[in-house]
């Protein structure tokens, strides 16, 4: 079969199979779930037997260490995994949820009911374990779900995928409502991209490139984010010693991912008090800081910084400072050079923090708190399947709700209309 | 300036407007809105002047009566555009009300505020006053707009938008949130949807080919409809006499708009009864009948559909009808040759309305109550700026609260993650 009819065949498959889904009671997939979840425990040897494969071809291309370790299947990350099934299971299932009803004058009740989206193509690199994160989620908010994951991971997202469909076959569910696409040619998701008369919405999690180009070539809407160029600004009226703990928690917690803050902006009152002891504790954690002109007077030895590191995203110990003359340069240069991801303020100042969570026009703006908490589970929505910054259907972090949608219901009673 | 060159600059003049207007208090927005319903009425001859000229052309280029009817602003269309704004006016404001406010274990209080989407692109044909309509609802959303009608308009679209541009200037507010593109070359259309950095969404609204351009080629998310192919159910355990009534009003009260039903779908236990009584009555409108072959038999005279009827929109007085062993094969038909807009059952069973409420993927689906229903204002939403089918940010008819979108925001008394 060539490439295109195999991928139209998956589209028609999983659109059938969201047929079932979008109307099983949460038991059923409750129970899906916690099958799914023993199948990988219970077949460990046929998992690792796959990931091995993947290892050595890894090895063999010279990957990375740290691209080896996230590539491996260990026991640990496979209890995980199913542990990660278990706590989608125990979620409340947002299907079939009426949103508000209302009655109209002529009688008509009207009401909004959440609904699956339908069929979902998933676009990942590296980590397998996505590949079972991805498809419980898909699995309880009633959508079917095809997986196009990292070309190093083929033979490990390819038994997933099996054990996954095998779990849903024994519980008498469409085995293919999950489907892992079977090659690593890179020509599938150019047509999975095509698929619009069967995939309602397309998720890419990976690099910017990746990003970028499902972005660019899809016919099918896309959830996505491009970067996190996330901000703390440091007001005139922050408790500076709350403010440090902030900072440092946001840049050097977890320098790697998308929520970690990449520039700080202080309020030139406080910036001589706060900034030296500020730096202090960053430098020593391991942090370069590339400062203003105003900053390196302040932090001596501290590195000009470029025009290109406002916009950076350095997924790094680095960490771009400026000094701002007040609240309004602060929200200016977000507007310029932020990324609509995260934004945070340090203030004790009832107004500056009213005015800062209404202004910012990002995904997640806090007062007070580490931009390190724009993540699904720490918002309270449980697992997520991805963060949006662009603000149709879904800005910020994406849980089950965001895998649904509503449709309008009407009760009359032989209405018509005048 | 090259076209390229006024297209960027309209998408940046739009993205500084919208910083504005997400900010400003309704109070400020509804002002604006009477204002530019006072500036409609003011200046009636400003606008027949300029509607003339495109009337002119139009009969030049011999446009049918039909069509120059919907083009002419006469003394009625401008007092109608006027109240519309006003309508819009005293809707509610969407923007800044938080959805749910809820505490996480951590003393994180976690919330989702209603936003404004930023600058959206609308593109649409025919009656100028759409020019008006779009305007006030994105003025009221806390968007910014671009707005490139029909060529056929082009002079009442632009002295429809220099009055609206006017009344916010004189309010105070940023002339350029509202932005008609001044030309007619279709090359404008192309370099609007590649305006991603500036604009959030783009709204479609016209016939087929028009929407199915825009969504090939643009490379910012669209919220649209292509068609709808709308189904009224009449159930065994149905109000014949409601039905009867439901069906004509779906049918024949305006025929060529897309919530018309165009497929009636008839239990073949009714059929019989329900069926002649029906077929009179709305061929003494007029109405075609397009029949399956046990339609034929109990219909005579009617003709015998062609596959292609199924899935057509008429938008006339056709009407496709086929008996069916039951609701599951009506379920089958729907989803078969439905286009997700809008489907209907009459019945009286309480089993059959919940299973068809629940069952039916469409974007309003109506127990005892014609399709005519779906439609903004009918269903309590206020004006409407168009009818989504895919079901990304917005599922069935658009209101005010679909220009928006949500944001978290986050009180913390300096908490930082584990």
């Amino acid at each position: 079969m060539s490439l295109a009819d195999l991928m139209q065949q998956m589209g028609r498959e999983a659109r059938v199979c969201s047929r079932v889904l979008r109307r099983l009671p949460s038991t059923k997939k409750d129970e899906a779930l916690e099958r799914m979840a023993r199948g990988l425990l219970d077949n460990q040897e046929r998992i690792r037997i796959e990931n091995k494969k993947d290892l050595a071809q890894a090895r063999e291309a010279g990957l990375s260490e740290a691209m080896i370790d996230r590539l491996t299947l260990s026991e640990r990350v496979i209890r995980d995994m199913a542990d990660g099934l278990m706590e989608v299971a125990a979620l409340p299932d947002p299907v079939g949820k009426v949103e508000g009803m209302w009655k109209r004058p002529n009688g008509l009740s009207v009401g909004r009911m959440r609904i699956p989206l339908g069929v979902i193509g998933f676009i990942y690199e590296s980590r397998p374990n996505v590949t079972v994160d991805a498809a419980g989620l898909c699995l309880k908010s009633g959508n079917a779900v095809i997986l196009k994951g990292g070309s190093e991971a083929i033979h490990s997202n390819m038994v997933l995928g099996e054990l996954l469909g095998e779990a849903l076959r024994q519980g008498g569910l469409p085995q293919n409502a999950v489907q892992v696409i079977p090659t690593t040619d890179r020509e599938a998701v150019n047509r999975l991209l095509e698929l619009e008369e069967y995939v309602d919405v397309i998720i890419p999690r990976g690099g910017e490139g990746l990003i970028r180009f499902v972005a660019d070539h899809s016919r099918i809407p896309v959830l996505k984010h491009y970067k996190g160029v996330c901000h703390v600004y440091v007001d005139e009226h922050a408790d500076l010693e709350m403010a440090r703990e902030i900072c440092f928690n946001a840049k050097v917690q977890r320098p790697g991912v998308c929520n970690a803050m990449e520039t700080l902006l202080v309020h030139q009152r406080v910036a001589p008090d706060f900034l030296p002891a500020a730096a202090e504790r960053l430098r020593a954690a391991g942090v370069e800081i590339r400062g203003c002109t105003r900053t390196v007077e302040i932090i001596p030895g501290a590195v000009e910084a470029a025009e290109s590191d406002w916009p950076a995203e350095f997924l790094d110990l680095v960490l771009a400072v400026k000094v701002v003359s007040g609240m309004d340069e602060a929200l200016d240069h977000i507007e310029r050079y932020g990324s609509r991801h995260t934004e945070a303020i340090v203030t004790e100042s009832y107004d500056r923090a009213r005015a800062f969570l209404e202004e910012v026009d990002s995904s997640v703006v806090l007062v007070n708190a580490s931009t390190r908490f724009n993540d699904g589970n720490q918002l309270g929505l449980g697992a997520e399947i991805g963060i949006s910054t662009s603000k149709l259907h879904a800005f910020g972090p994406m849980g089950l709700e965001e895998l649904t949608t509503t449709k309008f219901i009407v009760y009359g009673q032989g209405q018509i209309r005048n």
